[in-house]
């Protein structure tokens, strides 16, 4: 059984009278069994008031104890797998490989989180002695308000990286599930509450609330006790949830990572020798139906021979996929309305595939660069060609784009004493820039940036994948003259967490 | 003679049309004879613009460079010492030994950013050679606009930590001078010209922008090519300053220090064993005329004799002081206001010292609780006293407190124990928490937290006062696959700059 019911500060809250929604299976069109309950303002409150209430026990709680709480998660999860992956996918229409895959990461980014809090260092522990003595470290911000993702009903939802990240930090989380994936997200909620109920920790730490109005989102990110926010969706989405965020009597950060057309920029000689070009964008584009926030919407590419073979290798391939769904179809709809609108209204050649909706198009440089509107992300299978005149005209580009989440350099070894112009405006466009491969695929490594300036995200300098998107919930806090018998382990002279410290100066181990 | 002109761009672009303005010597009231030309929407287009031309050389200009810019900046501003120094005090009225300390502050800042950049670790290079070859590193956001200070004219204004914590990230700086000082800010300005002259370096990174309407200001939070600020001042322009900024079509960040009550908590058994206790409290009271945002506005004690003996103290301490006056009439005048009405429609004992603007007022913890405008800022040298029953009392006003730069907890080793719920408060309301003397007096140290929660300030994930100051300006950046030729120096296989980086998991100065 599928909880239908809100978790609400460590109970499931039933509500006769709520309002209900529920999924739909995108593939037969079938929907879904359970109702899911619409969470109230009422609800909404308790989940954050007592959230703020065991903050601080949380907060300073044990490394070793949050450990034990991400391995139960870990469990609860592993516990479900089959049941979890068949709701995925009659909720997502993601195939069984992409589910697993899904599943796989998830599990991996809780274990690069329990490896993160076993070390520990993360607090970045600072000690001065020389003159007051100083002693800071990170600290907790409060409770975190999550929005799962339509489109990683597992990694960017219930228990993703914005859940585990905060958990790891030291904050309560008040999860909002999406709407599209609303099993799938109860389900992991009910992972999440067993791992808490095994764990000697506060049950008000986590709390599950669905919902398909905005309303609910809205007052949780309005709510005075909330702290901080995680979202990745929609420009539409992040920036309402941001300026709502920010209009608070008290603004507090929000975090939203808003998707990207991730340019790739070909250079002639690599088109010439890249014979697998054609192939590897073909079937990054089309990934995961193109729901990836590194999605490559936009390839430029200099071709000074007038034949176009990028673009006829791209259709040929395109012409040989079939493509599952998109996870709902709201996204498709409004995929297929910006194709629509792109055929009607702007200089370019649209061509479709004949067996899916992927679809392409093919715009010069000079006709871009007059029509900003198409640097705008088309979420969904598609790629807008650009067709280059050199490098300088590509750099034009460059210097024109919004805020990318990625770029991606293909040339080749000769061109590179001519690149350093265009590397110059892409590094400011950019939180991640390839000169191999494709966007799509994500590392979780302490090296990864993923969030780039705005409108990619809303704030550039942080991440939501890899370890480092912990420092999204922390702040530094000094203690001035403090005993140690009162300071945080952490902070303490003997160094008893064995955390790799800067003591005046000094990186070291050693105990003062 | 002190320039009147703006400096847009590495030019002194001289406007005879402008509106003016003089600055007054507090203590004379006698007006100085400059007039300062007010920017102009042109000029202050024109400084911005400017700036986004040549951020990408800046930003990628080495090291040493800056080293050698900053250097040429202390240089500069050691040879106009004298001349500093005496409009210093004559537009602040603050005294010659706050005027020179201040000074040896702004140059030990200075210098601290040059021991960051010959270091160079703080770029956070991380390398991830397993699987895709990540290399991530620090790179600056863009142009920033910095606002002087009115209470520190030089080490949190023109050369202050702000700007140089900037152009030491690699970031182009739009100063916009505070009115009160604009003679001082000029002097500093032309210092700042003249080392940017002598450095190979683009003039453009460096304007400065008089005014005394908001609309100078507001219209440098609003350029669109400006991409973040730093401001510390009222709570008032702070907040102004955010919500235009998070209101603009591309929100960017906005440091904003906007002062603090910085309460203290002294425990019973300290008040009656610390005899220095009157004297320190009331010298950090009055200090610079009451003019530091970690003044100590509250303080809190338990004193169960029913003789109140530290306001006694207090008061007769309070009586000997002769103050200068604060550094602009309008200060004043907003502080006599805010007095008086809290003489009128408070529940306080109000106290006025005899020689002086100084005051004291006397509550209990009970009527404060239930007058939550109690808890907001006087700006000047007054403080309020509350008396509390006991420390769980206190650990309900720790718990009532908006967000604060510092807290301090004077105590008694006997206390100790009986402490733990009361820090538990404290930590999730400040930036420093202090355990012994008192919080003015902020130490310019890797460990130093300068920023706490809103409304302390509006980011307490960041701190503007020590070297760490350097990472409000930066963002990472991770190059995947990158030829190694083309890689930023610190992220080369040779490691080159000899930087600390983490390689594979493993903090290293070895190359790969």
């Amino acid at each position: 059984m599928i909880k239908s019911q809100n978790l609400i500060a460590g109970r499931w809250h039933d509500n006769p009278k709520a309002s209900t929604f529920q999924t739909v299976n995108p593939k037969t069109n079938q929907v879904l069994p359970t109702s899911f309950q619409e969470a109230t303002s009422e609800q909404i409150h308790e989940a954050v008031a007592k959230a703020a209430v065991v903050f601080d026990r949380y907060a300073t709680t044990s490394f070793s104890k949050r450990v034990k709480f991400l391995k139960a998660i870990q469990s609860e999860l592993e516990a479900i797998g089959p049941k979890l992956l068949k709701t995925y996918q009659e909720e997502s229409a993601l195939p069984e490989g992409r589910a697993q895959g899904e599943f796989q990461r998830t599990i991996g980014q809780i274990q690069s989180f329990i490896a993160l809090l076993e070390e520990g260092s993360f607090v970045q522990a600072v000690i001065h002695t020389q003159g007051p003595d100083l002693r800071k470290m990170l600290y907790p911000i409060g409770p975190i308000g999550v929005f799962g993702a339509s489109n990683f009903p597992l990694a960017f939802s219930t228990a993703g990286g914005d859940t585990i990240s905060a958990f790891a930090a030291g904050c309560p989380v008040i999860l909002k599930a999406h709407p599209y994936h609303a099993g799938t997200s109860a389900l992991v909620a009910e992972a999440i509450y067993k791992a808490l109920k095994s764990s000697d920790l506060p049950l008000e730490i986590f709390s599950h609330l669905g919902g398909v109005s905005h309303s609910v989102g809205s007052q949780l990110v309005m709510h005075p006790m909330l702290k901080g926010v995680g979202f990745t969706g929609s420009f539409a989405g992040g920036k309402a949830l941001h300026n709502l965020a920010q209009n608070r009597e008290e603004p507090i950060p929000v975090f939203a990572e808003m998707g990207s057309i991730n340019p790739i920029f070909i250079t002639e000689k690599r088109l010439q020798t890249d014979e697998n070009l054609a192939d590897t964008l073909a079937q990054s584009i089309v990934l995961g139906s193109g729901q990836f926030c590194t999605n490559p919407g936009m390839i430029l590419c200099c071709d000074s021979s007038g034949e176009n073979h990028l673009i006829k290798s791209l259709r040929k391939r395109f012409n040989e996929f079939s493509l599952a769904p998109m996870v709902h179809s709201n996204i498709e709809k409004k995929y297929l309305e910006q194709l629509k609108t792109l055929e009607e209204k702007q200089t370019l050649e649209l061509s479709k595939a004949s067996q899916s909706n992927a679809a392409l198009g093919w715009v010069t440089a000079s006709d871009l660069l007059k029509n900003q509107n198409l640097m705008e992300e088309v979420f969904g299978p598609f790629s807008l060609l650009v067709a280059c005149k050199s490098i300088e005209e590509m750099t034009s580009v460059a210097a024109a784009l919004p805020g990318q989440l990625t770029a991606t350099l293909l040339s080749h070894e000769t061109d590179h004493p001519k690149l350093g112009s265009l590397i110059g405006k892409l590094q400011n466009k950019v939180g991640r820039l390839l000169f191999e491969g494709v966007p799509t695929g994500v590392a979780v490594t302490q090296a990864m940036q993923h969030g780039g300036p705005f409108p990619a995200t809303t704030d550039s300098r942080f991440t939501s994948v890899g370890t480092d998107a912990v420092y999204r919930w922390l702040r530094p806090i000094t203690y001035q003259d403090c005993p140690n018998a009162l300071l945080p382990a952490a902070l303490q002279n003997e160094n008893p967490l064995a955390l790799n410290r800067i003591v005046n100066g000094q990186q070291t181990q050693a105990s003062l």
